[in-house]
C-alpha cells in the first residue's frame, strides 16, 4: 500500500468530544470514520485489521469442527414472536416494508437460526451441529460510545452447537473454551475467563474480559487464584475470593467474548425436535458462544497504544513493515521505491510512505501514530551504506540492516 | 467437506411455490435457505460459491486500483436528507432508535462515502481516488422472488471513483468496462454491454445482462453487430440497430452489473470540492460501478443447470471434487476415507459423501443436484482395478482412472 494512494489520510489532531483511546486514535489514524454516535465505516488500514482478526477467528472455529454459513440482517418479526423477543428484546431495531411485513435489524441470530435447523434435523444422527457465521450486527445502544467498545452496528462471530444432551453439550462448551484461549493467545489479548450471570438461559456464563479502564464491566480478580467473576453476580463488594478465599481486587474491563449454554431454551419456544436412537422426541440441547470482531479491535487499540498512537501486534497489524522515503534526494526516492518493489513481490505487507508532500517530521509521526510493528527507513545517510534504518514500534532503538538483508529477514520474521 | 457433518442436507423435492431454477435448485440442493420473501441465508455450499464469486470481483477490482473498505449498512437520516434521497428513494428500509434518530437502511453508499471523503479530500493532489467494498445491502423490493435475483437483502460489490474532471472520470469508465469483462469471463457468465437509461445522473450508463427468461430486464440485441440496449431506452419496438442498422430481437435478460458516471451530481448536494493547481474550487466529479455478488451467483445458477441440477464450474463450484463411497463393503469406505484424506492433505477441494444411510443412488442424485464439476466414485467394482470411476457433471462419459493418479491429475487441473 502507498499512503500516496490511500485516501484516508492521518488527521494533525484527534477527534473533538472522543474520550476512549481506541475512538481517537483509531480514527485519527485513518483506521475508522465515524458516520454518527456509534456507526463507523472501517477504513483501507482498519478493514485490513478487521479481516486479521476475523481470519484468526475464522480457523479457529474451523478447526474445532465449526461449519461457516451466511444469515441475514432482517429477521421476519414472525420468527421473533414465536421466541417471545420481539417485544422483550429492548435493543432491538425493527424496520417495516412499504409493502406489508416488519423485520428485526438482528443482534443475534438464534430465531432465524432454529427456523433453518428445523428443515434440516430430525433425528440424532443429525446431531451434533456445530454452526458459525462472521457477520454485521445490529443493536440499538442507548450509549454508543468509546468507539469501537459500544456500537449500534458491529461485527461479531456467533457459533452454535446443537446437541442430543446437556453432557455433550457441556463437553464442547470446554473445547470451545480452549478455542477461545488460543484465539485470544494469537490475537496478543490477556481475555481473562470470568464467570459472569447468564441471563435467562443458563445459571453461569463465561466471559472474556480484558483488563482496561474504558471497560465498562467490573470484574472481582482473586489476587491468588486469579478467579475472576463479573461484578453483577457478585453480592457484596468486600466477598472474598470464591475458590480460595484469597483477597480480590476491582478492575474495569472490556468483554470481548460470552459463551454459554442455551441448553433446551429456544427448542422449546420452536418445537426444534430430533428423534433419538428409540424413536423418541426430544428437545435439542444447544450452546451459544459469541465473539466481537470489531470490539475486540477497539480494545487492542486501546490496551496497545502509547502518547503517539497505536502499536499493533504482528498478527493484526494492517502491515508488517512502514517504509518511508525521507524527502528530499531524488536517490532516496529512487531506492525506497525499488525496495518496496521488491518486498511486494515477495509477498511482504508494506506500506509505504512515498509522499513527495509530507515533512520527515510528519512522516516519522504517522509512522508512530498508525503503529506497524516495523518501522524500515530510507534516507541519504542510511543509503551512504547501503542501508535502511529500522525500529520496532514498540521499541526505542535503531539498527542499521543492509537493503539486500531486508528481504531475506522479513520473509524469515 | 464431508457431507455427513453439513446440516444442510439436500431434499428430495424442490420447494413449492418457486418458479425460477435457482430458487429452486438452490434451496432444493441446500446452497440457500429462505426466511422470508427475498431474505436468504447461505449455507456451507452456498457461501463457499459466494466467496469465490466475492473474490474474483475482488482481485479485478484491486489491480484496477480500487481500495476496498467496509462501511456501515445504518445511514443516518440527516446524511440522505442533504441529497434529498430521503424521501425520494422509494425502496428504502427506515428505522428508529428508541434513543433518538433515524436511519436508513444502505441500498447504497454515495450518501456515506461522499460524507467521508469531505474529510479526506482537499486538493487535486488528493485525487484519483477508487473506493470499494462487497457488502450486505437493504432493498424494500415490492416483487421480492425469483430467489437470489430480487432480494430484499443482498450482497453487492459498489465502486466509486472521485475524479478532477470529465475527462479523467471517462477515461478510467474505460478502464472499469475491461475489469468488467475480464470479471464477467472468469466467473463463465456471458454478460453482455447493454446501453441503458441513467435516470438522474448521467444520460447513458452501461448494464451488464445475461440472457436468460427468468430475467426481468428486456434488451435488443442486433443480430448482426450485437450491440445491445435496454428497451427502456428504445423508442419502438420495430427499430434497427442504432449502430448498423441490423434487424434486433428482444430477449429477456438478467442485469448482474451497472456502471455510470455519477458526474458531479452528489458533490454538488454535499459540497464534495477540491483546490485546482491554480487553487481554485471545483466540484469532485465520480462515477459508480455496481455488481451484484449474489444476483451473479442466482444467474449462474439459472443458466447453468439442467433438468437434474446445477453445473457449476470449476472457479465458482463449492468444490473441486464430490467424492462418493458406494456403501456396501468395508473395503470402500476405507479406500473413500484414505482418498478423502489425502486429496485434503494436499490442498484439494473436496466435497465427501460419507454418509452411511444413503443408497448410491440418492448419492448419485444428489450429486447432480449439487453439480460439483468433477464426480469420482468409488466402488468394490472400481476398487478390483484400483481404481476410482471419474465423471465430469456436465458430461455423460465417465472414465476409470487408477487412485494413485487422481492426485497428480487434480492438482495438475
Amino acid at each position: 500500500m502507498r499512503i500516496s494512494r490511500l485516501f484516508s489520510k492521518t488527521q494533525k489532531k484527534s477527534p473533538k468530544d472522543e474520550e476512549s483511546k481506541n475512538a481517537r486514535f483509531l480514527e485519527q489514524a485513518g483506521f475508522i470514520s465515524k458516520s454518527a454516535a456509534g456507526i463507523y465505516s472501517f477504513l483501507p488500514l482498519g478493514l485490513r485489521v478487521l479481516n486479521k482478526i476475523e481470519n484468526i477467528v475464522r480457523e479457529e472455529m474451523n478447526t474445532v469442527g465449526g461449519i461457516e454459513i451466511l444469515m441475514p440482517a432482517l429477521h421476519p418479526k414472525e420468527s421473533w414472536e414465536a421466541t417471545g423477543r420481539w417485544a422483550s428484546f429492548g435493543a432491538l431495531f425493527k424496520t417495516k416494508s412499504n409493502f406489508g411485513g416488519e423485520y428485526a435489524l438482528g443482534p443475534t441470530h438464534e430465531e432465524i437460526l432454529y427456523q433453518l435447523l428445523k428443515r434440516h434435523i430430525s433425528s440424532y444422527r443429525d446431531l451434533p451441529v456445530y454452526i458459525y457465521q462472521i457477520q454485521t450486527k445490529f443493536r440499538d445502544e442507548p450509549r454508543a460510545k468509546s468507539g469501537l467498545l459500544r456500537t449500534k452496528e458491529f461485527r461479531m462471530k456467533d457459533f452454535y452447537s446443537f446437541h442430543t444432551d446437556d453432557k455433550d453439550r457441556d463437553a464442547y462448551y470446554e473445547v470451545i473454551k480452549k478455542a477461545y484461549a488460543k484465539i485470544f493467545q494469537k490475537l496478543g489479548l490477556n481475555a481473562i475467563p470470568t464467570t459472569a450471570g447468564g441471563g435467562t438461559f443458563s445459571e453461569l456464563s463465561m466471559e472474556f474480559q480484558v483488563l482496561c479502564e474504558a471497560g465498562e464491566d467490573i470484574i472481582f480478580l482473586c489476587k491468588k487464584c486469579n478467579l475472576a467473576v463479573n461484578k453483577e453476580i457478585v453480592s457484596s463488594k468486600t466477598s472474598k475470593c470464591k475458590n480460595c478465599g484469597g483477597a480480590t481486587i476491582e478492575k474495569k474491563a472490556i468483554e470481548v467474548g460470552n459463551i454459554f449454554p442455551l441448553k433446551e431454551h429456544f427448542a422449546k419456544s420452536v418445537n426444534l425436535i430430533f428423534k433419538d436412537a428409540a424413536g423418541k422426541e426430544k428437545l435439542v440441547s444447544a450452546g451459544c458462544y459469541g465473539l466481537g470482531t470489531s470490539r475486540v479491535m477497539g480494545a487492542i487499540a486501546e490496551v496497545m497504544s502509547d502518547d503517539r498512537g497505536l502499536i499493533w501486534q504482528e498478527a493484526v497489524a494492517p502491515a508488517s513493515v512502514h517504509l518511508i522515503a525521507v524527502p528530499g534526494g531524488a536517490e532516496v526516492k529512487k531506492s525506497a521505491e525499488k525496495l518496496y518493489d521488491g518486498l511486494i513481490a515477495k509477498g511482504a505487507e508494506v506500506l509505504y510512505d512515498d509522499r513527495d508532500t509530507a515533512t520527515a517530521g510528519e512522516k516519522f509521526a504517522d509512522a508512530d501514530l498508525i503503529g506497524i510493528p516495523l518501522r524500515a527507513v530510507v534516507s541519504e545517510k542510511t543509503l551512504e551504506k547501503n542501508s535502511v534504518e529500522l525500529k520496532k514500534r514498540s521499541e526505542n532503538k535503531t539498527v542499521l540492516i543492509k537493503i539486500n538483508d531486508l528481504n531475506s529477514m522479513l520473509h524469515a520474521s
